[in-house]
Order: C-alpha cells, then sequence, then structure tokens
C-alpha cells in the first residue's frame, strides 16, 4: 500500500534548507513598511521561503493578475490573505456595503488559492458599549459570508485576538470561543491560532486539541516580550520574549496540524530594520525556538 | 418573621449621601500619587466615603497601629488589604522570605479588620518562559498561606489579572481559573472581581454566578478607553470607557454580592489631578455608570 503522507524516516534526510522552507512562511506584515509586493516575493525567493502570508492593499497595489502571476513565477504559495474586515457597524447601508466588500476579499483570496480568508470582525460600533452584541453580530456576519467562502473554496479564518485589543479590533479573544462558533458554524471556517494573542490562555492546549486537524488553519508566531510597550506595535521576535513556543507548536502537531510557522510581527523596531536583515534572523530564530 | 437583610422597599427611602457611602468605596491606589494615608482619609470624611480598600506602603509609612486608630477615628471601614507578593521566584530561600512577609501582610489585614487581603503573584521569574509551572507555584504558594488566612480569619482574594499582564504581573487571567482554584483550595480564599481585567470574558457572567455570594468579595471598577496607550497606567474613569458597568454590577448583584463599588484607577491622567476634583468626579460617574 502506498502512502500519500511522506514516510517520517525519510523526511529526516530532507536537507535543512528545504525542511526550512517547508516549516517557515512569512508574512508581510512584518516588513509592511519596507516593502511592496514585489520586493517581498524578491525576499522570499532570496531566503528560501517558499509559504507566505498576504495582505490586501499590498496586492491591490500591484494588481490582482499580476500578483498571481508573480506568486507563480517564484513558486509561492499563500497560506493566508488579509483580511475581510472590519464588519462590525450598526449602520445598516454601510453593513451591506462592508459585505459586498468581504464577498470581493473572498474572490480575490480564490484567484490567488490562498489556503484561507482572514476574518476581521473590527471594534466596538461608535458609542456602542455592548461586547456581547459585538460578538452576537460578528458570529452573524460570518454565517453570512460562509456561502460564498464554501462556494469559492476558502475557509474563512477565524483568529482570536488578544483580550487587550477588544474594544478595537475584536471581541472575539479565545480558541474556546472560536471553536465553539465553528461547532455551530459547520464547514467552510476554521482557526488560526496566533501565539501573541492566546500564549496566557490555561485552556489553550486542551482547545487547540480539540479544534484539531480540519480545522486549524493556521499558526502565526513572534514574541510577548515581558515589557510590551504598546498594545499593537510592539511585538517580539521569536526567543526574544516569554513565549514558549516550542511547547505551543507542538500542541499544534499533536492536534494534526501540518502548517508552516507564519512569521507575524508587528513592530516598530521590526519595521525600522532593513528587510533582509529581519528575514535572515527571522528564519534564524524560528530554527531554534521552533524547528525539531 | 424578622429578615437580618433589609427590606428593599424601605432601602429607596435612604437619602442618596448615605446610599452611595453604601456603594461607592474608594481605593488609595486611584491617588497614591497625590495622597497620603491621612489625607486619603481626610477626603474620605469629606466625601462621604465610608468603605476603603488599602495599599501597604501607605500603611507602613505611617505606622500600621496609627492606622488602625486613624480609620476608626473616621469610622472608615476597610474592604481589602494590598497585598501579598509578588511571590513567583525560583530561588528556594527567596521563596521562603516571601511566605514569611505574606503571613506578616495577612497579620497586618487581621489588624486592621480588613474584608480581605488581595494576592498578586508576580510575574514569570527571571528566564523563564513556562507560564504553565509559574501557574502550579502560584496555586501551591496559596496553598501554602491558606492556613494562616484562615487562623487570622482574613480570606485571602484572587484577583484574575488582564491576559495582556499574564508575563509580569500574573498568571491568572480569568474568573473561570480562579473559581477552578477555589474548587481546590476550599475555604478561606475567594475571588475579587475588577472589570478592568476580566470585560471581555465571554463567559464572565457565567463565571460570576458559579463563583456566588461566598466566593466573591470584592468589585473594583474603571473603565476600559477605546484608545489605551499603557498597559498599566492608563485606566478610566467610569463612563469614559466601552466596559458596560451597570451590567456587570447587574451580574454581581444576581450572584448575591452586596458589597460596595471599589473605584481602583490607575491612571497618569487621574495621578496628575487635584486628589478632590477626582473623588468628586469618582462618586458623581458612580452614581451614574453602576447605582439603580
Amino acid at each position: 500500500m502506498f502512502h500519500i503522507l511522506p514516510d517520517r524516516s525519510a523526511a529526516r534526510e530532507i536537507p535543512v534548507s528545504l525542511t526550512l522552507s517547508m516549516q517557515v512562511a512569512m508574512n508581510h506584515a512584518t516588513v509592511r513598511e519596507q516593502c511592496d509586493l514585489e520586493q517581498f516575493v524578491g525576499l522570499c525567493v532570496r531566503h528560501g521561503i517558499t509559504q507566505v502570508a498576504l495582505w490586501r492593499d499590498k496586492v491591490v497595489e500591484l494588481g490582482v493578475g499580476r500578483a498571481k502571476r508573480l506568486l507563480a513565477d517564484a513558486g509561492l504559495t499563500v497560506i493566508g490573505y488579509n483580511r475581510i474586515g472590519p464588519l462590525l457597524t450598526n449602520d445598516a447601508a454601510e453593513r451591506r456595503a462592508r459585505l459586498d466588500e468581504a464577498n470581493r476579499v473572498i474572490e480575490e483570496a480564490a484567484e490567488l488559492r490562498s489556503g484561507c480568508v482572514f476574518v476581521f470582525p473590527g471594534g466596538l460600533p461608535a458609542g456602542s458599549k455592548d461586547i456581547r452584541a459585538a460578538r452576537a453580530q460578528t458570529f452573524d456576519l460570518i454565517a453570512e459570508l460562509l456561502p460564498l467562502a464554501r462556494a469559492a473554496r476558502v475557509p474563512l479564518a477565524l483568529e482570536p485576538l488578544h483580550p487587550m485589543l477588544a474594544a478595537d479590533r475584536s471581541p472575539l479573544s479565545t480558541v474556546r470561543e472560536a471553536n465553539d462558533w465553528c461547532d455551530r458554524l459547520g464547514c467552510g471556517v476554521g482557526i488560526v491560532v496566533d501565539v501573541y494573542h492566546v500564549w496566557w490562555d490555561a485552556t489553550l492546549q486542551a482547545e487547540i486539541q480539540r479544534a484539531g486537524r480540519d480545522r486549524l488553519l493556521g499558526f502565526q508566531v513572534c514574541d510577548w516580550l515581558a515589557t510590551t510597550k504598546h498594545l499593537t506595535r510592539d511585538r517580539g521576535m521569536m526567543g526574544d520574549g516569554v513565549i514558549d513556543l516550542h511547547t505551543l507548536r507542538a500542541w499544534m502537531d499533536a492536534a494534526g496540524f501540518v502548517g508552516p510557522n507564519d512569521v507575524e510581527i508587528f513592530s516598530d523596531y521590526w519595521w525600522s530594520r532593513p528587510a533582509d536583515e529581519v528575514f535572515r534572523i527571522a528564519v534564524e530564530r524560528a530554527k531554534e525556538t521552533l524547528l525539531r
């Protein structure tokens, strides 16, 4: 009998550089201040990266068709497309407009053959103090988007964001709740685990296991700096903070996740460094902190 | 049959000023930069506040005995004493020293007849990336302190802190986990709900209900500013942020909690204002956002 999955003993003999290219993905956000899409793709090729997470503004700047050819020529696979949203609003016309735009984002993600498309609910509508309503509205919006995502064969990625971002980014804060939503929504929706947002959660291991292979769409890595100075622009390079990345990756592996480590670092510091240096250090650090 | 609890219809006739003094407690932290303990007590008397939460550094500065007489003369009740900790360390001798100091804090809290004493685990020990170990160590430390707290008849207050403080303040982040710990620890330990730390949690209502009257030791109020600029020094005055304070208080009421709203605002802005103004605005805002 022939297996489609590679024999694990054989995998040990894959050259390190190839193993790395399979296991480290680069997120354009990490060098968004330094690079347009063409520069980003050039750096990926130079550093042996074959999987990327893209951002819509950078893709649209070049044009979706040209971006698609550029990626194909470079041999890059798109693991995730950022992003649908913000969605939350209390204005009915605006709600319709945002859903229409979300549908265009799904179509672009399909065109780029992205592994998933990220959903970004946004913050509480202006004047609202009702996070429970925002949560319910977010769930309903995702349910409305789901048929098109299913038709386009691009799963919607729910990404629990850190509770410190609950007011202005997303009311979905834990993998546990994302799992509850997935239970209710059925196929076509899954979960991206970003270590930065969920590393503190005592229920994380159990909820990653609960999500399992079919539901886990991505694994994003950076680090939590012990003395964090800003809520959104002070993430750390892997190894510079307090997250036990190796253990979190092991939980993903144990749940059946086989995707890469998507390096996503929002940081004024790393945005101020040469992109080539950021790539080099990120690949080194991924190797030190995440690979077995 | 006579009831010990006051008749609710009669309570409506209590003058507003007296109702306020029963329902608003002031935490010295809110004006810690402006006032020593004597100044703080003077402001409480002037503003009709009869319940206070105190901080050890301010009490020790005056002396515990003098503080006790000062509070008694002013007719003030101590609802909570800050604090035991930080406790976490990987050094055995240091661990013993911190437990000894914690025992002295419990004795001081008993001397002041405080309603509870806060436990503050502290951050991950230097060099550690193991939040699970820190969590287990915290639990063990609390279990070690519990016999003395029981003997002194001062309950230990577990206070879940915001997940953004998991690295450097406390690995206990949710009321759910605090409830799990209380289940295992038995009597002599309870939970303080600070809205700032837990407002985002989708399980909050259920976990407050689960905690119930016997376990709920306090309710701390301030607000989460939509554009928070600092992780520890940018809390908002009640009404200036996005927390639905009225609903959270209603959940506490429904669970049987009868204590006051303890105003605890860590804020560079409010620390820069005259203490008398802070008191006046805090009492007004508590009335607007919390009282029925």
